[in-house]
């Protein structure tokens, strides 16, 4: 076989692939946001045999040598290229770990998840603790077996299959660094926020239809398309499915509708991401999300860059007024957008303003090293998380709902994730004080509700890089240097001590 | 291997088989149900891809090893037996279509479907048949592939997917005994029906939010659990999930609530069969359902035989009543009762009554039996359905939304399925007629809203055998003889020429 031909086999294999994945994030949104409590069972039993055959598929013999064959001689585009790398290191991902593991973290990720549906809102952390030491036990095994193959730390092997590349030693210092920067930011912060009077909240009603129809029209300002997404409740808002068929979820509030609004804008930017890469390139790895540092930069980039400047509220404020028929100084530009920037300690990661958050990550950080590790038992856990977040942000959770039992993430499996989120609020800060220097129309855009200067320049400079490139390479072409945490300090500054 | 472990190997397959149906079945639902119009492409190659590997894990090579070991020596109970036959059975219809057959088959329906939902609301049959052609033509080539290894004619191949051991010479003799009682019987009931004054139709409004209120009550009436549950909406009622996540459609009606409620009630019956059968058996050949002729009998039992009988409206006609606040004659007893039960030479399949109804599936089978042997060209289809129903009901459809464009049957690729309807209304009559002289509670019952003894019965004689037996042998245990259609024509008899 030739190596053409190698390399096309592998494409169709990666098709195949993709389908599958496709299939199973269909009936995990189902899970979250249809399924009635009695299909949990039948559905973790389909999503594992749904695993289970994509880990059989990936792990076909016949892979390894059309890898070697294509390799050996493939002189095509750099894209193409670039596809096969990617081809290899998702098959040395898979081919670590056997197939009996795979099928068991799945059924332990579901059954995890469940338990975790009923504990949370009981602050029970009891009752999950037994399903979460599954998940733990079959994550540090799956950790073990990556990290010989892969030749790293045991964490890292865990962290690059969000972040490919990424390095808990690269973490540690800009964590560091942040760790120490926050303490006095934060108090000048608060010190000068104090000073002013505090920003006037709307008062409601705010009823769900009304705040479902504001979300639905700032997410298609941004540019998402109803025709090809919906947009659902959940209890943890997330988005997945297919560039034509996106599925973004929040959660709405009665009394505030800024949560549900916030969160749809995050989801949006996540949507935008799926739907601006390259089509050509679907179902191909080189075609995928560059890792969740980068996806995690183009919801932030909408929520946190975009949507809390000072100058989209000359837009959103008049809408959001609108959508709600409200009158009075609440409704006030100015009021508005101080109110969507106050900095606040407080308990919840989803809820926490841009200044905290990284400490939230920072947190959850150590402890699933400590856990993983061994150093921290998860019966521990509770008692380490309030003491972790008392040194941090200097407050103590009243209990473990507003603790340990407020994120999905370790009880769904997902451990060496939660650092992404914190990179990708840097690589937004970076982009977008590079792409507002370029393009002075961004951000008189955002004052009309236009988001397309915004949008083209991440299309022209991420979205269409798909995963042709490193996440450092992407964004060294479009900002003129690697990520670092220089453009994040500057933002907040400028947006909190102007 | 000993053939117990044979039997066990194939068990745990058809485990895994079952998952990945159950799966397939959740996308499907999706699709009709929530997916944006953008996600049909990626959907169809979802559902294509896992139905490939589905075939793929059903003619995996070593299937043919374990049958043989198994029947060779396998002295289990009687439903270990049947099981083992049931995979034979099903093993024959997998082997007998190559993977590539069975991929372009799904891409063709899911294709095909789609072009139907645009095509049914402007009459545009021009618009689907370039996509009916093709699913027409791969259905003969599966048809022809399983008639040789079944040993039948291609079109009882096709019946024998959806009535195990059908036979079209049985239905050829059960329908034109039909077609010849029905003329004269349509015309004496139409006749009595014109003697009295018409029934008075409830006005409106109908607010969608009350239908769905009472079609939620009445439905959990019979014993549908919302807990293991879900009633939506979609162009077409069906019912489809898991046991304990049992997926129930209907569409609204601004002007009239019965169709909504009819048809979940119907549904309904459908989700009772699949609820009531062993759970021991759950994922296995021998616990699935043992045709859709059974299957119809169980939504008919509930939808045509209990719930438009006499004695349901002293419990319903009040519900129905207060769900919509309504007062005046319209909501009395016998009015709302004689108004279920009106006959009507009418265009609409689902929308017909239990009389005329079969007229339509005699229509469907001659056509279809026709299209497959070449005699009718599809492009002369929405003539030759004119025409049928000309002869059959002395009318005309006028336009093909009415006509040959509203069922999704054939554009889905479920050609062979019709008949199962009308032999399903059948065994219900017969079944309904054993179970009320056994047991006067069930009448009794149905006037209270309490259908546990109708449950009773038929998770006895019916839901608990599954495909333990043949259709026929659980007939004949249930109600002493075979399937004839004498018991549904005594029932026509008695409730519309008392």
């Amino acid at each position: 076989m030739t190596s053409v031909a190698a390399y096309e086999h592998l494409e169709a294999h990666w098709r195949r692939l993709s389908h599958i994945g496709d299939a199973i994030s269909a009936l995990h949104w189902d899970q979250s946001v249809m399924m009635p409590p009695g299909g949990a069972a039948a559905r973790a039993d389909q999503i594992a045999t749904l695993s289970v055959l994509r880990h059989d598929v990936m792990v076909d013999p016949k892979i390894e040598d059309l890898l070697s064959e294509a390799e050996a001689g493939l002189v095509g585009d750099s894209w193409q290229i670039a596809n096969l790398a990617e081809m290899r290191r998702l098959w040395a991902h898979a081919t670590a770990v056997p197939g009996s593991l795979v099928e068991a973290m799945s059924k332990a990720g579901s059954h995890c998840e469940t338990m975790w549906r009923d504990a949370r809102p009981n602050s029970d952390f009891a009752l999950v603790l037994p399903a979460l030491r599954d998940v733990l036990t079959l994550t540090r095994d799956i950790a073990q077996a990556k990290a010989e193959v892969l030749n790293c730390s045991e964490y890292d092997a865990l962290l690059d299959t969000y972040e490919p590349g990424g390095q808990s030693d690269r973490i540690d210092g800009v964590f560091s660094d942040y760790a120490e920067f926050l303490p006095d930011f934060l108090d000048d912060v608060l010190c000068r926020q104090d000073l002013a009077s505090a920003p006037i909240s709307p008062s409601g009603p705010f009823p769900v239809e009304q705040q479902r129809a504001l979300c639905r029209l700032m997410s298609e300002s941004v540019g998402f398309d109803f025709n090809a997404g919906r947009l659902d409740e959940s209890l943890h808002p997330f988005s997945t499915g297919v560039p034509e068929d996106s599925r973004i979820t929040t959660r709405y509030d009665d009394d505030d509708y800024t949560f549900a609004l916030m969160g749809v804008l995050h989801e949006t930017g996540h949507a935008m991401y799926e739907r601006g890469r390259p089509s050509a390139w679907r179902n191909q790895p080189v075609g995928d999300a560059r890792g969740m540092t980068m996806h995690e930069s183009q919801s932030l980039i909408v929520e946190m860059q975009a949507c809390r400047s000072r100058a989209f509220y000359d837009w959103a404020a008049p809408v959001q007024r609108n959508a709600f028929g409200g009158f009075g100084a609440a409704w006030d530009v100015d009021n508005l957008h101080r109110r969507a920037i106050q900095v606040e300690r407080g308990f919840i990661r989803v809820d926490a303003d841009e200044v905290t958050y990284p400490a939230h990550i920072i947190l959850r950080y150590r402890l699933e090293r400590a856990m993983l590790s061994g150093d921290l038992l998860l019966s521990d856990l509770p008692g380490a998380w309030n003491d972790e977040l008392k040194s941090l942000l200097n407050i103590t959770p009243p209990d473990d709902r507003r603790g340990c039992l407020q994120d999905i993430h370790w009880y769904d499996g997902a451990w060496g994730y939660f650092p992404t989120y914190t990179l990708g609020a840097m690589t937004a800060a970076q982009f977008f004080e590079t792409a507002t220097a370029q393009d002075p129309d961004i951000l008189a855009g955002l004052g009309r509700g236009d988001f397309a200067p915004l949008m083209n320049w991440l299309r022209e400079n991420v979205h269409s890089q798909a995963s042709s490139k490193s996440t450092d390479a992407i964004i060294e072409q479009a900002t003129g240097r690697p990520l670092d945490d220089a453009a994040f300090k500057r933002h907040l500054r400028a947006r909190y001590l102007p």
